[in-house]
C-alpha cells in the first residue's frame, strides 16, 4: 500500500507522521514547536525526511499559506511563519517527490474523501481557529484558481472600515468569524481589553447571559457569511472545522442560514476527520499523483 | 451547421431569434413585451416555437430565475415574472428538446466562449442591471451547485440591516451594486426620494461633483464585493456586463481591487458579446447537448 511522509506546518507547531493511501496513520505522530528561524525549519524538515523518506512514496506537506497549482511552492501570505518561508525549495529537501497543499485545502479534502462532505458534488469547508481557512471542492476537484490561492475567506462583512483584518484589509469575514474575532467582540461589547476568548467560552458554558450573548453575536456574523457562501456556491454542505467550531450551535446555524437564502437548503456539518485532517488530506492528494 | 431557436425571457421583454453553433445570429430578432399573464407567456412561446422549430435542432431559452441541473425547469425566484412561471412545462412547448439556462449563466457562457473571458480557467461574471446576476465558470464548466442555483450574488455587504434586498433578505451585494442601488445611494445622500439613476448618470457626465461622488460611492461598493469574489475564486478575470457596466471606471476598479486582495492580481473586464449574450450563451450550451 502506498504511503506518504506527511507534515502539517503551522505558525506554532509542526506535525509529522506516516499515512497510507486509506488515510490511516501508520507511525507515531511527532509534534515540534515551529522554529522561529527559517534555517531551523528547513533543518527540521530535512532531518525528519532523511530518517523516513525510504519508507514512503511521497513527502506530503500541508502548510499555512497558499500553494501554487503545481503543488511545489508556497506563494503569498504565510501567517506567522518566518520571512522567506515561501522561498524554501521544498523539493530540494528529499529524493522523493515533495507535494504541498494549503492546510485548509488539505483538511477539506480529508473531509471530502473520508469525513463530513463525502459523496458531495459541491462543498465548502471553513476552518475556524485563530484565523479562518477555507477549502472549496467542486466536481471532485479542489478549487485552486489561477494561482492556487482560491478559497480565501476574505470577503467583506462591512464596507465602512471597522476592524483591520490580519490580511491588511478591512472587515473581512475572517476578522468576524475567527477566535480572534470572538475576543474582539467581547472587548467591544464589554469595553474591556483584557477579556479573552476563553473567558467568553467559560462564561457562556456557565450560563453567564452577557457571555452567552457575545457568543451569539459572533455566531450571527458567521451565519451572515455562510448565507453568502450558500448563495454563491449552492453547496451540498458547508463543513465547519477547527478549534472554534465546537462552540457553534450547528442546528441553529443551519436553520438560520436556510431561512434566508435564495437557493435550496444546504446542510451545515461539523468536520469529522480530527486534528490530523491536514496531513490526511494532503497525503490523499499527493498519493493520487504518484 | 446546427442551430437553435433562442429565447431570452426577462421580466420586461422577451427576445427571440435563430442562432447557429458559432454563436452567429441568423434570423431577425423579435422583441416582445413580457406578457403579464402566465397563459399569455406560454401562448407566445408556443406560437414562435411552432413557426420555427422545424428549422432548428433545439429550443434554447435563457431565462430569469435559477434553472435546475437537467436544464429542464425553472426553480425558485423568477424576478418579476408572473406567479406560476416556474411551473411551466417548457418541454411540452416543442417537439424538439427544450433546453433552459439562467440568463446570467447563459451570458457568462457567451463571454467564456466568444468574449472577454475566452481561454480562462476560472472566471466570474456579474450582470449589473436593475438587479445583479452572476455566472461562474470553473474548468470549462458552469458552476451550478446542488440544485442549479449557484452564482447568486446575494452575499452581505453589511450585517446590520440597512437595506432590504429584492430577495427578501438584507444588505446583499445586489442591493449595493445594481442600478436600483445607485438610485438608493442618491436618495440617501441627497435625502430626495425623487432622484433617479438617470439623474445621477447625467449629472456625473456633466461634471456635477455631487453626482460624481454618488457614482463613486456606488462604485466603491462594487469594488468591495469584487475583492471578496477575487479572494474566494482567485479568478483569471471578472467580467462586468449589463446596462450599468458602462458607468464603471474599469481601470480604477481593477487597480483598487488588486491593491487589496490576498491573491495575485485579477483582470477586470467589460463584457464583449452584447445585448444578445443570453441567447448566444444558451444556444452554445444547448447545442453542445444535442
Amino acid at each position: 500500500m502506498k504511503k506518504a511522509l506527511a507534515f502539517d506546518i503551522g505558525g506554532t507547531k509542526i506535525y509529522c507522521t506516516i499515512i497510507n493511501e486509506n488515510g490511516e496513520i501508520c507511525d507515531e505522530i511527532l509534534k515540534f514547536p515551529t522554529p522561529k528561524k527559517l534555517e531551523d525549519i528547513k533543518q527540521l524538515l530535512k532531518q525528519e525526511i532523511s530518517k523516513k523518506e525510504n519508507l514512503v512514496d511521497v513527502i506530503a506537506i500541508a502548510t499555512a499559506g497558499a500553494v501554487n497549482n503545481s503543488n511545489s511552492a508556497v506563494i503569498g501570505s504565510t501567517g506567522n511563519l518566518p520571512k522567506g518561508y515561501s522561498n524554501i525549495n521544498f523539493q530540494s529537501l528529499s529524493k522523493k517527490r515533495v507535494f504541498l497543499e494549503n492546510d485548509a485545502n488539505s483538511a477539506s479534502w480529508a473531509e471530502y474523501k473520508l469525513g463530513a462532505s463525502k459523496n458531495t458534488k459541491v462543498s465548502v469547508m471553513l476552518t475556524l481557529g485563530t484565523g479562518v481557512g477555507g477549502g472549496i471542492i467542486i466536481n471532485d476537484k479542489l478549487l485552486k484558481g489561477k494561482s492556487g490561492a482560491a478559497g480565501e475567506m476574505h470577503f467583506k462583512m462591512y464596507n465602512d472600515k471597522r476592524r483591520k483584518c490580519s490580511c491588511g484589509s478591512w472587515d473581512c469575514f475572517e476578522i468576524y468569524a475567527s477566535g480572534t474575532a470572538l475576543k474582539l467582540d467581547a472587548e467591544e461589547i464589554l469595553n474591556n481589553k483584557n477579556v479573552t476568548t476563553y473567558d467568553v467560552i467559560k462564561g457562556a458554558n456557565n450560563g453567564d447571559r452577557e457571555m452567552m450573548s457575545i457568543l451569539d453575536h459572533w455566531q450571527n456574523d458567521i451565519i451572515a457569511g455562510l448565507k453568502g457562501l450558500a448563495n454563491i456556491f449552492d453547496p451540498d454542505c458547508i463543513v465547519l472545522s477547527g478549534s472554534m467550531a465546537e462552540f457553534i450551535n450547528i442546528e441553529k446555524v443551519e436553520q438560520e442560514v436556510n431561512s434566508d437564502i435564495v437557493t435550496t437548503p444546504t446542510s451545515i456539518r461539523i468536520a469529522e476527520t480530527g486534528n490530523y485532517s491536514g496531513m490526511i488530506g494532503v497525503t490523499l492528494l499527493a498519493l493520487a499523483e504518484v
